[in-house]
């Protein structure tokens, strides 16, 4: 999988940094719309979206950027969006200021409003990809974009977290708001690359598969390590929705973060050695100690 | 016109209470998505998308329907944050408490960004389309509504109202902030009814054209209107972006919104009697008490 990121990662940066030129009459706003989308992201949903393409059989990267690119955007403005002193309340991520924080909160709200519109015009654009694209998968990506992080998605998994609707508490409770909030846009990201890749209905439904069990084992095996350094820190606020090791114990919620792991690669089982680096991609997301 | 609201109003009440059925797990959310959608909008911009759809030959409505849910749903996002407290600070709107008074500001930023996702997806979505709609045609709307919608459009607008980018102080900035703010939505909603109503390039272009020319007019228009209606109440904000007719005068004004309707209805030139009703809305857009 590492090798995956070495070589997909400069690909992705370069097409985002390719986006945001032209700032026109709005300079400040593309400032902090760049302030995030460039403040050191992993760029795991933009990787595994072009490996998942490999995996099908896809070749040529340009068809499949678009999508991978709108991925970020998406993950992106729910960063700066859930960063707000009315969300999350974070003043710093990644070692820098948040958006809200180096500006204000009315050019983080737009600057997020701008980021998530970007995304969908980007995916919609037939200018971006390769002439010949099928603009039917196109537009499956696009409303595909649209179900996973919308109302039944990403969102309703935020409203969650944010005690917006029922607390979430229980073991069955918290998969629920994870696959919503994290694993929606994961497997958004594994779909659209099997669409674009030209896979059949089949090989693309074991691929979101795939990626929304592997979101939601990172997001786990991220909850065990969080754990850790809450320790350090003194422990996580009590009105916040529990965590899973908080719910269940640490050891319990490794098992599950393994389960869902071996999941993910059983949903792979239909793809050859082409989807090896997504077998080592599950494999790792539980093995991590960072 | 009157007529083309009587018959395409309920037409797009209809087909926007059917979106936000089966709230699934996030029953607020969805309440709050609805409190403003359903507020007593008067769907000025699905309703001239349905026009030009007519004027341009179209005839089933169910083609551009999508189409016109979507941009009253970017329109009613826009609403929702512009309210914020960080933004314009609005606590009612048309005789109701805001999003984020009825509920907080969380709910208010998340039922914003899911009004925004949502008609990215419906627009993008082919079910939502009669079988035979050209997929090229579906991702020109699409491509159409972000561009209109994003960093160069609505939420350029935004931004230069709010004083993130240099002020507006003159005749042309505050044409240029208009035509963001308000122009960029109206110019979609013709072109998408053109492009849906399979019109060719030349009558889009011309569509587009009459479509910003006329949410220019209403702006302006609704300038004039508003300066008597604060000077009753005391006057506007010295600190707000500067009206036109703060600017240039009240009969400057009027006689630019005139140019305006003038120009917007010199754009339909190459259309016949079906055009009548968007000729019509241009010269009420002007010559409206309210």
């Amino acid at each position: 999988m590492e090798a995956a990121f070495t070589r997909h990662r400069p690909v992705v940066d370069d097409a985002l940094r390719g986006l945001l030129v032209a700032p026109g009459s709005t300079p400040v706003l593309h400032e902090a719309m760049g302030w995030m989308l460039f403040g050191g992201g992993k760029r795991v949903r933009p990787v595994i979206c072009l490996t998942a393409f490999e995996a099908v059989g896809g070749a040529d990267l340009q068809r499949v950027l678009p999508a991978a690119c709108a991925v970020e955007l998406v993950h992106t403005y729910s960063l700066v969006h859930d960063d707000l002193p009315a969300m999350d309340d974070d003043t710093e991520r990644r070692g820098r200021p948040t958006v809200h924080v180096k500006w204000d909160e009315a050019t983080a709200i737009l600057a997020g409003d701008a980021l998530l519109t970007e995304a969908f015009r980007l995916a919609g654009d037939v200018r971006a990809y390769p002439d010949d694209t099928d603009p039917r998968a196109i537009l499956r990506v696009v409303e595909a974009l649209g179900a996973a992080a919308g109302r039944h998605g990403m969102v309703a998994g935020q409203a969650i977290d944010m005690g917006i609707e029922d607390r979430a508490d229980t073991e069955e409770d918290l998969l629920h708001l994870h696959a919503r909030k994290t694993g929606e846009l994961f497997r958004f990201s594994t779909l659209a690359g099997a669409v674009l890749g030209g896979a059949g209905d089949d090989a693309c439904a074991a691929m979101g598969e795939y990626g929304d069990l592997v979101g939601l084992a990172f997001q786990v095996a991220d909850d065990v390590l969080d754990l850790h350094e809450d320790r350090d820190a003194g422990g996580r606020d009590a009105a916040e929705t529990p965590s899973l090791p908080a719910l269940i114990g640490e050891a319990a919620s490794r098992r599950t973060a393994a389960a869902l792991a071996d999941a993910a690669v059983a949903a792979l089982a239909r793809f050859g050695p082409a989807a090896d680096p997504l077998r080592a991609l599950a494999r790792y997301a539980v093995e991590r100690d960072h």
